[in-house]
């Protein structure tokens, strides 16, 4: 969609992180990003911290971030209009949107990094994380703040103990968003994660609603979340993609064992998703409460549905050339691409982002491919999503971490054909 | 989606409105309550005023709401709870979203309201509208309530001042929602639609979500949508549904003239849809900037692509039966249902209400029943949406008024064979 714009592109924006430390800001700068290169705009996060740690050294103690150490806030504040520029010119390169990934605590340095941006005719949106849940800071601080190159060497209890104090200065001068005292800024104001409440001013476009939206939707409470493709399928033994046939022996065989697979993770109420076509509604058969959704079908592959791909090479050879060049957005005759498929698929990732409980997903090939690329946060999305290796009667097991999911892929035991096509050629940068 | 679970349905939800007299809270009560219509999930307004005026007659001046005045607020609050009861009755008859359209405006009164739907088992989300604009208060009490019955014989002036009045006695004890002293109720404030400012709480749950980004995206600007069928296909003149085939000599005379009709509206900084076949882009083909979209796609009719509805009734006579039967809800083999459609419409809609500048959508006879229907809020969906009359070369201009949109249809005068098949049967009701 975005993508389909025919003339003038979308403005670009800036994304504005604002917080104390330990509040999630790195976490929800990557997720949101991913999120946007997933749905096909080029996002980027520039990180505040890598620029100090790249250009003054890694070993900074909490007195650096003293209110009153005038010269290292000089600095923070010179290194965060160096990202800025940066940002800027990869705006020029391209990319849409760019995530200042900072603490930018004080109305002072909004207003620079906002006058800055406004300048250069970039839009500007504030997502602010608070988080006044002691025990979830400490948490946050113990997973992700104690391992940091300037904590090298540094025991468990020393780092948390500085990166506390280095809390306790930003507070100082720490000012949080607010609507009378910035009534004119675009901003999401995230209360309470916990809670899921929200402080929303001026949300005045397209991606700053889709982001507002996502952001809506995201929550850290721990739970799996299981992909699993239908079992093999009669058109799976004869080699043919699409159709819409019923399983073959050894798939109805998976389907008990998925059910058995289940059993013993026995998550707490579960939800089971499968798609309107025949071979997930009789994976899924065992379960009871299955929810069917069309856009969890998989990829219609149009006039070529119910080919082999040998019949596809020799019918359409352009489409099958095109598609050996570009799988991701190549579009079968009446049917669709890898982008297409993102696109349905966005309103049921959404509900996964949402949704507490565990769930289990039983879908297609090209569809899991969708789902497991945007779990992993694979890089350059259209090279790769299209050739990730989802295997027939295996339930890949995702289970959120700090920054990214643990991915297990968990065979079943049940025989089955591959239907993995590697890419023809051995890497893209080969060819002219 | 909703529709397809298969066991329990989701449990109900009582939308409570809260907010003075002339904020919108019937507007936006009406307006969600059809958005969940259409994207199927069963809603239904209690409109409180209704009540008083049927229970205790519709001749009250303003001194009826004075704070003093405890009887009539003791009547009302009887009242509010009578609603309560018909909305818990209709619940069993199959409802899932009631909306209580009152005025909510204390702490004592939401209360007394939440401990009631909790006591049956249902869920509650309070809506409150805050508007401290006084000419849009102004405005609305000019467009909507100088002419309610009570008002019936005044002249405008008399009634307005009655209304303020009225106002002014709610304000006395108005107690907006508030973060710190309802921390625990779910709830979106809107605070001012002008700037889409909002605060929310609490959302905990799949329908709570999907109202809140509804009510993030409307706004009530004024400005036009227009939407228009492809010109005539070639597919259309040999009577053939679905297809890929270009403008016959009239459609291409079609894309012309919508060029001239368009360029004497001359909406300001408009936006052009088509969906990815080739017979809308040929129809949009002299506007410039011009987005396709794969949602904007025609209903998919799966293996009856390009026959003729003879051919369909005679091949697969179940299916024409089915359709026959329950046209909205059938689905095409390896095809698309109209409900299909709606839900993959969906993002669309929700950006054609977000959007403030004028919009033409170029689509297909099906996607613009699914439009049509919305706009024109037309009641039984399922019976009546895919039977709309929207015929070739007419420009649908959608134009919000207050409660309703005004809805013209512009022939533009290129002839055009006729693609609407009426019901087969006179009416669903005399059928068994
Ligand atoms: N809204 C939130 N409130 C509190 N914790 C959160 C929130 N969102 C994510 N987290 C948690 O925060 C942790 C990651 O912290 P993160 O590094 O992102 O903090 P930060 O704000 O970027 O800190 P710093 O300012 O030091 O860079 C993760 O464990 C994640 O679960
Ligand atoms: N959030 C809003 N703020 C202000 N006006 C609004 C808002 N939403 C809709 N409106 C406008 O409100 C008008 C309709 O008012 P409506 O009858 O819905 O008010 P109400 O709050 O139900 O009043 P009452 O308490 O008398 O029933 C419409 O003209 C619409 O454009
Ligand atoms: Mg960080
Ligand atoms: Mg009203």
């Amino acid at each position: 969609p975005i993508r389909d714009f025919v003339s003038a592109p979308p403005s670009k924006l800036v994304v504005v992180m604002v917080g104390l430390p330990a509040r999630g800001k790195t976490y929800i700068a990557k997720k949101l990003t991913y999120y946007l290169n997933w749905v096909g705009v080029d996002a980027r996060v520039f990180n505040l911290g890598q620029y100090r740690r790249k250009y003054l050294g890694g070993q900074k103690p909490a007195v650096f971030f003293h209110p009153d150490n005038e010269e290292a806030r000089g600095m923070r504040r010179q290194l965060a209009m160096k990202a800025l520029d940066d940002m800027f010119d990869w705006f020029g390169t391209g990319g849409i949107v760019g995530v200042l990934d900072a603490t930018n605590s004080t109305r002072e340095r909004r207003r620079a990094v906002y006058d800055k941006c406004i300048a250069h005719g970039h839009k500007v949106f504030f997502v602010e994380s608070v988080c006044n849940e002691d025990s979830l800071v400490t948490d946050n601080i113990y997973k992700v703040k104690v391992t940091l190159p300037e904590y090298r060497g540094l025991d468990v209890e020393e780092a948390v103990a500085d990166f506390k104090a280095r809390i306790e200065y930003y507070k100082k001068r720490y000012q949080e968003l607010d609507m009378s005292l910035d009534p004119d800024l675009s901003f999401m104001k995230m209360m309470d994660i916990s809670n899921r409440a929200f402080l929303i001013n001026r949300v005045s476009d397209y991606l700053q609603m889709r982001l507002v939206r996502y952001l809506m939707n995201v929550h850290i409470q721990p739970r799996t979340i299981y992909i699993s493709r239908h079992g093999e399928s009669v058109n799976n033994t004869l080699h043919l993609i699409g159709g819409d046939t019923p399983l073959s022996p050894r798939g109805r065989e998976y389907a008990k064992k998925l059910k058995e697979f289940m059993d013993i993770e026995q998550p707490d109420g579960i939800q089971v998703w499968c798609s309107t076509l025949r071979r997930t509604a009789e994976t899924a058969q065992y379960f009871s409460n299955v929810q069917a959704w069309k856009a969890l079908d998989e990829l219609d592959a149009g006039e070529c549905d119910n080919m082999s791909y040998e019949e596809i090479a020799a019918k359409y050879p352009d489409l099958f050339a095109s598609r050996e060049n570009d799988k991701f957005r190549t579009r079968y005759i009446r049917g669709e691409s890898y982008q297409d498929v993102v696109d349905r698929l966005e309103p049921r990732l959404m509900e996964l982002e949402r949704l507490e409980e565990p769930v289990l997903v039983v879908c297609h090939q090209a569809v899991a491919r969708c789902l497991l690329a945007y779990f992993q946060q694979i890089e350059d999305l259209a090279s790769n999503l299209p050739y990730l290796e989802v295997p027939l009667h295996t339930v890949i097991k995702v289970t959120p971490q700090a920054y990214k999911c643990d991915i297990q892929m968990c065979n079943l035991g049940v025989d089955s054909v591959n239907t993995h096509r590697p890419r023809s050629r051995p890497s893209t940068c080969e060819s002219v």
